[in-house]
């Protein structure tokens, strides 16, 4: 191989709409379909790499010129990306619009730099496939290899609807869980259907009290086994020590029950559960104060947001150094991340936790083959790349759709999702309760 | 390429012993000869990477069953490397002497950690110039690429004799420099071969007052260009803020005045000049509770004792998330390890100080080609691997040496050395002054 085999010869953009199931959260219920966007990295070689990210109109207006960019350079230069990627949102109103708050407020606080490293990091999955395609080598070989061959996942569980309101979307087969019976309902049917071990409920619906029933019953059912409760911040200081007290015996750790390090802090310092998040940590730059001050336990990395896998490397050695747990974040994507996510694990030494994975609930997909949970767990294959394939009538269907949509799907709104149903609805301010 | 062809058919480990200068410190002065270890990893495919370590004994007894143990794996396996190191020093004597004091005492409290670590970056280096070697990549591409394309080097000033105590070791034809007058000499001398543009002196020699006057003598002569004193922790908290008040106006950092997190942190309360270490920050363990107090404003990273390039770049990666700054460290070392330390540094973009180099005092070398400075940098390369080729006969000549000699220049021990010229020397207990 010379090193002009792995200059980027195209990239191509594919933004996709994805079904989802009607999924509630604090801010509100999922749309009936989700945009993400596939990157292909083309090699002058003939290799093609992949990756996936967001596909909000704000992540496609950045990818755009970034993918003009990377042409020419090669898929090795991964260090450059972010410099590129800054020098693209120069020009970008979205990136530029810090503040904001992001697609269904559960990410933490958006930023022009969250936003910019969520679009490069699809990029560099995509580079790192390409690069490992092209040489025989698996993605985690190029992160310095593997150091276990199962990456554990945990169940998600979710209050959800059986269906969207109007049955728009996708019908599937799962019955409505809005209360403790349903929860476990589901995640018995998670847990035979792949083996998890662990589980996890997004909490923040309902009052604190009746999500305090679920997790009780959840313990029952699952004696022993990992459990995990994340309102997305819904909750006050007052109400997350009260939680944390009467789950004691049975949490593994306790996600974001706050907003914000400070609240976070309070907590921590007034429970012996740990703390894990993915809202207070989500930058580097928010690091410091939260590890100085012990407000979190466990970072849940996501490598969409903190920019690639190699970030996510950095993430978990700076936990590692601080004594902060790590575990993963996981929100709607498809086998494409979840491979990557995959590959990422099997390479950090600290990770004690199960990953969070939205796989199940994601029935449609781009590859040939979806990937499969055995035992609760991913394989790490040693295929060259991610080790999956594009499957290209898919992507072209799922890319009809979204060049079909009216609009409303495009960028996702979980509180606009809601006011179908509700009309009302707003997404609430936090303290919730 | 196939992955077959990255396996590790075999390991060659050299020590050899290179000429050192007469060149003192606060613990006593260089022995005549310094040992090091040439590591070559060889592959299935038949390229050959190269790597550089420590020469002790010490070393060698972890060096010799790591290279046994890497055999069949593959070069890529990077992050299998610190549990092959545990499993070896399990049974190492040496490694598990935790506590006792390091070569020369210059590198901070030696532990079996700092030990195992320092072993195997040199087997990581070697490993990633095979692999780039045999994928036709230089090393910093394998890192994520190079941020830019030459890396800066300070001139290393030593207070030195003209030559050995009794005449040993290799002549060179460099003047004794032991007071301020000397220092500047030695200083234009390396400023006119090399071009560098800033000085980093080593002290803890002589009194402050003496070190301080020196240091008054270069800013004269280099009007406005960053200069550096390192007295090894030699000195008291008041000294140190004595020293530091009467240089404040021409020092760029003050590297490691006195010994020891706690002493450091109350220096850095009490002066704006940014405190710089190799001594009290040297591992991950350490970091937490120096950055925490706020003890140190810049690591001198150094490739060797934290456990490699990739170590390197996550320990570049808190210091960024901490607003720590980042320079880089050298020991006696030859043309490898700054090939080594040039690449890495190439990729880490949070790199504002120039990096020490001990390379111009190290005239012999395993080199077919020295590396150059020029205008006080070195170019960063693109050629495969490292970029460096090892010459065989030099090699077998310095480790016809290392066979020949009497035992006494195995082991780094510069209070050794000291007694040569003065029998009734003891490395001082700190804080000296």
């Amino acid at each position: 191989m010379t090193r002009a085999e792995l200059t980027i010869a195209e990239v191509r953009l594919t933004p996709i709409l994805v079904a989802d199931p009607p999924l509630l959260n604090t801010q509100g219920v999922h749309q009936p379909y989700t945009p993400r966007l596939i990157i292909e990295v083309v090699t002058e070689g003939g290799a093609t790499g992949l990756g996936e990210t967001y596909g909000d109109t704000k992540y496609l207006d950045i990818a755009g010129p970034l993918a003009e960019m990377m042409r020419g350079r090669s898929v090795t230069d991964l260090n450059a990306l972010p410099g590129l990627a800054a020098e693209v949102c120069g020009d970008s109103p979205a990136a530029t619009a810090a503040g904001a708050v992001d697609v269904g407020g559960l990410r933490g606080v958006q930023t022009a730099d969250k936003l910019r490293l969520s679009v490069l990091s699809g990029f560099e999955v995509a580079c790192l496939d390409a690069w490992g395609r092209a040489t025989g080598l698996p993605v985690h070989a190029l992160l310095g290899g593997k150091v276990r061959d199962r990456v554990d996942y945990s169940a998600y569980l979710f209050y959800r609807w059986a269906e969207h309101p109007g049955g728009r979307g996708e019908p599937d087969d799962w019955a409505a869980a809005t209360d403790p019976a349903g929860v476990v309902a589901q995640a018995r049917r998670l847990a035979d259907t792949y083996g998890f071990r662990s589980f996890k409920l997004k909490g923040g619906v309902y009052e604190p009290a009746e999500e305090i029933a679920a997790v009780r019953a959840l313990a029952e059912e699952f004696p022993g086994q990992p459990l995990r409760l994340d309102p997305n911040g819904a909750w006050s200081v007052e109400t997350s020590l009260k939680v944390a007290d009467e789950l004691e015996d049975v949490l593994e750790y306790l996600e974001d029950p706050a907003s914000g390090t400070d609240r976070m802090a309070q907590v921590a310092a007034r429970t012996e559960i740990p703390l894990a998040t993915n809202m207070c940590v989500t930058t580097f730059d928010e690091i410091a104060e939260a590890f100085t001050r012990g407000a979190v336990q466990v970072v849940l990395s996501d490598h969409h947001y903190w920019g690639g896998l190699r970030n996510t490397r950095e993430l978990a050695a700076i936990c590692r150094t601080f004594g902060v747990g790590v575990s993963m974040h996981s929100n709607t994507h498809l086998g494409i991340s979840l491979a990557a996510m995959t590959h990422v694990a099997a390479t950090v030494p600290n990770l004690h936790h199960a990953c969070d994975s939205h796989y199940p609930w994601q029935t449609e997909d781009v590859l040939t083959e979806r990937l499969a949970f055995d035992g609760g767990a991913v394989a790490v294959t040693d295929t060259p790349g991610l080790g999956v394939e594009l499957d290209r009538d898919r992507l072209a269907a799922l890319h009809r759709r979204w060049l079909d949509d009216d609009g409303s799907q495009r960028d996702r709104d979980d509180a606009a999702a809601m006011r179908v149903a509700h009309p009302e609805w707003t997404a609430p301010a936090v303290p919730r309760w």
